[in-house]
């Protein structure tokens, strides 16, 4: 048997970081940047008023004050993405709306409220009076927001490897850029196999269980980032499984479900060893013990010839579902170009018991909750390879390690989060 | 000036949660179960095999031992998803695979380990043997699995309200679910107004900046699981701001982005006004003080007319990021029947200074580290609320209440979590 740290090792050595791809920015959501961005204009463009007021020469204000203004001729309005034709001249003003840029002439603003505008305009009036009073003096660059303050042209913006969240679209937006360029989503095959097995939605003969690995597999990979493409149930007959595999073989990443077990004498085993280069490990966990790793022949996106990593995971639900948090989320997440490819672990103080029987490393599916700034952490009950619902009632998995016998009620356990809580993604 | 919370209430107070729909499972995922989900069938379905070994009556294994086999003559071989039509009579046996339905007659398994088998094949044979010893005293429903042990007939299964994530579409998919009752997803309109913006990818002309809220306004919907609907630039010109208002005229929220605050004196404010019933508030946050709220009357989606909320957010880049964040993702949330809609805030120990000058709640955008168990934020420097790129520096917004003067390095804030780490969604 091999750890669990041995097996994602050998994984993630044949796993490789797809190529860029250039994407609408919008459409980008969640990728991995592939350039370094840096940009080709500043921000803001040109010297541009902070307030809403009246562009002056600093010193028309001298001496101003509440008692003495200083009136000044009114000659021109200015408006966010206008450029008055104007020119500031000692003794004028331009009225000036925040964001409108500076005029020529004018050094500084003065924001309304230190004018004597109110009293010169008809309530609700907003059109330019003749004159102005300026009731206070201020400084050269008063309420003036130079160009490039923000970011100003040539200087980096952002980094290669950053994860895009909304406000790296809105930055790359803010920049002028329509298409960004980010490492590409990798497709992910999922291919289900076992005689036993039905699509929902279809009537179910007597010894037929329901196929539900296809689709928590599709969720997993939608919700770390991939592209599912689902190949379907195979049935344990070669010729069969065969066909289903051939239309995954221009994936990025080849998952199957089922059949890798050790006492199997189905032909998912002896079909996988034949189409390609594949090692069956027993993995030191629970549940999750069988896996299948190795490289299948297929093509690339020109039809090239190419290995496609397959991973073999085994066909309980639950199985399914902890072996892809373990094995195939971090596969996928480097394949996106993902640094951080781990999960968060937490320590809790556990609240029932945990048994480990046979010396495997146990992920026992829980729920965990703070209180008071302490973790707590109780298992969902029956932990049944089986037990589905189990996944469904818990936010965590529980680990016990190879050696420990199990864990009882106030011990310190690791906790691998799945969910932060139940509200997934706020 | 009103609260943060006192806004967020009104809001809230305006906000419905949307009908359900009909979804094929797969596509439901992040979205609120809108029924409570009971089971129709048993998992398992019936009585089957947990090991790979031979179904035998357990009487039959009285007295066995390695050094005193029990033979049982072995008359069949199932697999899971096939049902022997033989029946396993005194001191007979058949073979069966895991998952596989128990034979009648059988009322316990022997697992392989626990039979001579190994001794009877040729190596890589998986033919069954004429006779099989059997090595071990086996108790009555040993390695059986029982029909409905993992989910009963008519048991309770998912609640309604809980968020689909992949395990509740595995679990769904296990009852036979094609399709699930869920809240549907919000539309989201979103309206950039302002005649200074022009769209990235095209030239900008002196004056002019790039619309980036349009950008990160739809990214965040995105991100929260809204559907946006991008209804460009409105100019500052009264016609051109009702027709693309028009545009959105049939989605669940319009969030509208400048030409708001007090000072302003374009049009936005008289046409959101004409169109609806619209409060415009000044809230007592920094950024983000002036906000518009209320309703625009439009249809629903069958053409009826009805009330939709429009929420006027700033036009500055940071402000919309932090306002939406603040009122339109609760809003959104609700609407898609979630029950948290606070994003998780944290306490940890400030490593620099936020001033607070006016008496307003101060959100400065802050990266936030946890080092030995304890969390520490930093402030990513210039808080201006048109530096975009501060809010891709950060993960979280560092408080400052409204009646403190700012906060020093040391002293402990409340940061409300963005994300928790530059690797979102891990």
């Amino acid at each position: 048997m091999i750890s669990a740290e041995q097996a994602l090792e050998m994984i993630l050595a044949r796993i490789d970081i797809l190529e860029a791809e250039e994407r609408p920015v919008l459409d980008s959501l969640g990728q991995v940047l592939a350039e370094d961005v840096f940009s080709t204009i500043d921000i803001p463009p040109l010297d541009n008023s902070a307030m809403d007021g009246y562009a002056i020469r600093a010193e028309d204000t001298r001496g101003a004050s509440p008692r003495a203004p200083r009136v000044l001729r009114v000659i021109d309005t200015v408006m966010a993405g206008s450029i008055s034709s104007c020119e500031v001249a000692p003794g004028t003003a331009i009225r000036i709306m925040t964001g409108a840029p500076v005029p020529k002439g004018a050094d500084a603003v003065v924001r309304f409220e230190d004018t004597d505008e109110a009293g010169r305009q008809q309530p609700g009036e907003s059109a330019r009076p003749p004159e102005i009073g300026i009731r206070r003096e201020v400084a050269v660059g008063a309420d003036i927001r130079r160009a490039g303050e923000d970011v100003g042209r040539g200087s980096w913006v952002l980094d290669r490897g950053a994860v895009i969240r909304p406000a790296e679209i809105g930055v790359l937006a803010s920049l002028g850029r329509a298409t960004v360029k980010v490492i590409r989503r990798p497709v992910v095959a999922i291919l289900a196999t076992g005689d036993e097995l039905v699509n929902a939605g279809e009537p179910l003969p007597p010894g037929k269980i329901y196929n539900s690995n296809t689709y928590s597999l599709a969720a997993l990979v939608l919700r770390y980032g991939g592209v599912p493409r689902i190949l379907g149930i195979a049935s344990d007959r070669e010729d069969v499984l065969v066909n289903r595999l051939s239309r995954g073989l221009d994936a990025d990443l080849l998952i199957t479900s089922g059949g890798v077990s050790l006492g199997d004498y189905d032909v998912v085993k002896d079909v996988l060893a034949k189409e390609g280069e594949i090692n069956f490990w027993t993995v030191r966990i629970k549940p999750g013990k069988p896996l299948a790793f190795g490289t299948v022949r297929g093509t690339d996106r020109t039809g090239a010839a190419r290995n496609i990593p397959l991973l073999g995971l085994p066909g309980n639900p639950v199985s399914v579902m902890v072996t892809f948090e373990l094995f195939a989320r971090p596969a996928i997440l480097k394949m996106m170009g993902r640094r951080y490819l781990a999960k968060p672990v937490i320590e809790a103080v556990l609240e029932d018991s945990i048994e480990n029987s046979d010396g495997r490393r146990v992920f026992a599916r829980a729920v965990v909750e703070e209180r008071d700034g302490q973790y707590f952490a109780r298992t969902t009950g029956p932990q049944g390879s089986g037990i589905l619902t189990s996944m469904s009632l818990g936010n965590g998995l529980a680990i016990v390690p190879e050696d420990e016998a199990g864990a009882g009620p106030g011990d310190r356990v690791q906790v691998m989060m799945l969910d932060w809580s139940q509200e997934l993604w706020n």
